[in-house]
């Protein structure tokens, strides 16, 4: 075996391993009785720990020199540069941060629990610090080793090469355009006929039904995965065995069927990737701005459509026998359209979503700057809230604990929403211009060319360009926030 | 850390490999879309590379030599011996000689599936050849080094200790008494009244509900496990996160039931292992025929007594809405103890079970000694059935491609089934004596003090001493064949 394919093959074991803790947590999620949580965290960090063991045995630098000089094709050489990339960053950090770390999110998330359930953010705010103290040394001490700002070293584990110097000037931008934008579509809304809510019950096994049609008519292949039941909706499993979630209201269909098709959008990217490199990295998907940018084309940019919301209230009224004025079409599309500024991210609108983004965003670089303490952390967040959407959370729950990333150590992340949807706006922009009759097919509910362009354009290519180059060669340019602009205005603003 | 206590730990990890197996296992046969299939079986293949590898490092040796020394409890100078003996066995054996194994064990299953649907023993007579050949290999290694039978050394896999000379005796026994025995239990249940069948369909919702609702009430809990739908039934799992399974019949809820009474004695004994040590040797349940002890005892003993098949008889009519005379106790209980002489072992009742694993263990011996050549199993195979059970397979697959077991590498298993059965006997037989009123609970449907005591003399003793032992220090005597003949007689001769 040549260097490269010793490499090559333990890569493939770590996927491996990678695959069977997937599993494990989807099983944790939807299936594990409560008698198996203590087991299932020592199995889950056992499998980290084979992981973390196989990407830095000692010979894995000397193997990367040895395999430059190989003839690679452009898939391999790529795959080698992202391993490479990958052992540099795991073997800087010394075994015990990386358990000192898990630890710290670990006792962080636990707390987090406690704190919600009292409404209380000093219950979870030393281990909090605790947590957030071993992130921050290990993004500084990457810094520097490698030369690069330490909150750039956090945003590049979740999308490859994402940069503050890249992020702040569009989030600068958006943010500065957004009151006008928001009070033009309030305005806008306020003059439209009142949305009448369909009333329910909405049987479980209706809706289930119903939310596995669309994923089958969107292109997900029910051979290669499941749609279960989640307290938090996820994709999660392997390209060839996809575990999405939802989770049921039987008083409201609306949130439920849209989340399916979200997380539809997220299994088809997973799906369509490479065949031949599944466990290489450069199978990998590109990133986590590249993953939402696929959900949110699903979800905001087709499925939210005029066209296939008419094709979507053609079923649901036929689904749930739903009559009369709550289940026209033009009702549906406003109900599916309703904008309204409020605490809580998870529920946010389209147009308000960015702004809960971007508060996050400016609290995280203060939080590492050193301009914001950890304690000080729930006022700043209910300002920023007050100050951009004019809203303030009535409770902790309602606010600084209402996502889980910080707490499980997730700092660096949440750019990567936003960033998907102008990311999603400007491939959809593409996809009208390129296939024939995009709006014809989504009132049909004729997915099969979305799909294929989709395929060909971005899930195939793994991780072989990155995110920006694939923007490049499909939409002829870099990521341009305009666009996404441009959708919000034309979808609310009608201009 | 003491040379036990890196053993210990050591232990401890493979244990948690195994779990994570187990919970992998349960995801294939319950969850994972065949999409997964290939990814799967690479991932379990992993799993086992890495306990094989954790239990056969160099040191492991020393380790034990060392450990001899320490000041160890009754439970962890046991732990002790069987760490040293699973070791033994384990490093005996060559990695390549394990991987040719596993690979010529999925070949025969993979290629036992395709001869079923074909109905063909020749389809797969080459694959089983080749893994029985492998199998022969290993327990002919280990017969060398060890000084055992080889067919012994296979056996002591599934139950430690067990012997040919143990159990050939045993069986020649009750073979020699079995036809007086069928014949009369035949003529008997000749004389009786006609059983009628009670008809559906009977919903499988309500089947699900009652099949838990009955797990529950034998002791069964939902916290520490859950009850699935498989095409095997199994129990698996961890023993805080107990993975059951069954299959319903719209047609005949009968089967599921009595089933899902079954696993639950499995689950039972897997939840009751001794908490301190559920991830060490001496915490696993005794062997296959104390686990099967366990489920008959539930399912034969216990659930087929004319008491609680009388409380059983009241809740299916109540469930089902059933009336007249289908559903009288009476011909409910005839129901569940018809005794009628067939091809297929998973179908057989209790009087002629013995028959089928018995004529199983002396085709394995002749396969072993030489005796009998894989291609002629298939005519053996029948002949054996019609020797010992009047009937003939019409084809393969009601015959020789019956049971998955020889196909997957399984050989020296079946006797445990029976060994099983005797010991459930004679355990049940002692736990009436022992107990108040053991009668009275089962007409009650009240388990608890049929599980404390469980609990006490077996489950909670994990594999302290061995199932022999066990059954000396709970009933006074070795397996005493006579107590199960006598139950038999008892139930189906009213003597």
């Amino acid at each position: 075996m040549s260097s490269y394919q010793v490499l090559k093959e333990r890569w493939h074991q770590v996927s491996r391993f990678n695959e069977i803790s997937a599993i494990m947590h989807w099983d944790q999620a939807v299936m594990m009785p409560p008698g198996g949580a203590s087991s299932r965290a020592e199995q889950i960090a056992l499998l980290s720990g084979q992981v973390h063991k196989l990407r830095t045995q000692p010979d894995t630098g000397s193997l990367i020199k040895a395999s430059q000089d190989e003839d690679l094709s452009k898939w391999d050489r790529r795959n080698l540069d992202l391993i490479e990339k990958s052992w540099r960053k795991q073997t800087l950090l010394p075994a015990w941060l990386v358990e000192k770390e898990a630890a710290a999110a670990q006792a962080a998330e636990t707390a987090w629990g406690r704190a919600r359930d009292m409404d209380d953010f000093s219950v979870v705010e030393n281990e909090l610090q605790a947590s957030f103290d071993v992130v921050k040394q290990r993004a500084e001490l990457l810094s520097d080793a490698l030369g690069e700002h330490p909150y750039d070293i956090l945003m590049d584990d979740f999308e490859p090469g994402l940069k503050q110097d890249f992020v702040t000037p569009i989030f600068d931008e958006f943010s500065a355009g957004f009151p006008e934008l928001l009070n033009a579509v309030q305005d806008s809304q306020a003059n439209e006929p009142k949305i009448i809510s369909p009333e329910g019950p909405f049987p479980i096994n209706l809706q289930a039904k119903l939310g596995r049609d669309l994923a089958a008519i969107l292109g997900f292949d029910f051979g290669g995965g499941r749609l279960d039941v989640s307290r938090h909706p996820f994709s999660g499993g392997t390209p060839s065995d996809i575990r999405m979630t939802t989770r049921y209201d039987e008083a409201d269909f609306t949130s439920s069927l849209m989340g399916t098709l979200h997380e539809t959008g997220h299994s088809l990217y997973e799906a369509g990737l490479p065949a031949d490199y599944l466990t290489q990295p450069v199978g990998f998907a590109s990133g986590l701005v590249a993953h939402e940018s696929q959900s949110l084309l699903i979800e905001m940019q087709a499925c939210r459509s005029d066209a296939f919301l008419a094709f979507l209230a053609d079923k649901v009224r036929y689904v749930f026998q739903g009559s009369g004025p709550a289940w026209d079409t033009e009702n549906l599309i406003r109900l599916y359209r309703r904008v309204s500024p409020g605490t809580i991210r998870v529920n946010a609108d389209e147009v308000t979503y960015p702004a809960h983004v971007m508060l996050r965003y400016d609290l995280e670089r203060a939080l590492f700057s050193g301009d914001l303490p950890i304690r000080e952390l729930p006022g700043a967040f209910s300002d920023a809230l007050y100050e951009r959407l004019g809203v303030r959370p009535k409770s902790h729950f309602d606010g600084v604990l209402q996502d889980i990333h910080w707490y499980s150590g997730g700092f660096g992340y949440f750019a990567t929403y936003t960033l998907g949807a102008m990311t999603a706006a400007q491939f959809f922009s593409a996809a009208k211009e390129q296939l024939d009759d995009l709006e014809g097919d989504l009132l049909r509910g004729e997915f099969s060319n979305l799909l294929s362009w989709l395929r060909e354009n971005i899930h195939r290519k793994g991780s072989l360009v990155g995110t920006d180059k694939m923007l490049i060669s499909t939409t002829g340019r870099s990521l341009d926030p305009a666009c996404f602009r441009r959708h919000l205005i034309r979808r609310y603003l009608g201009e």
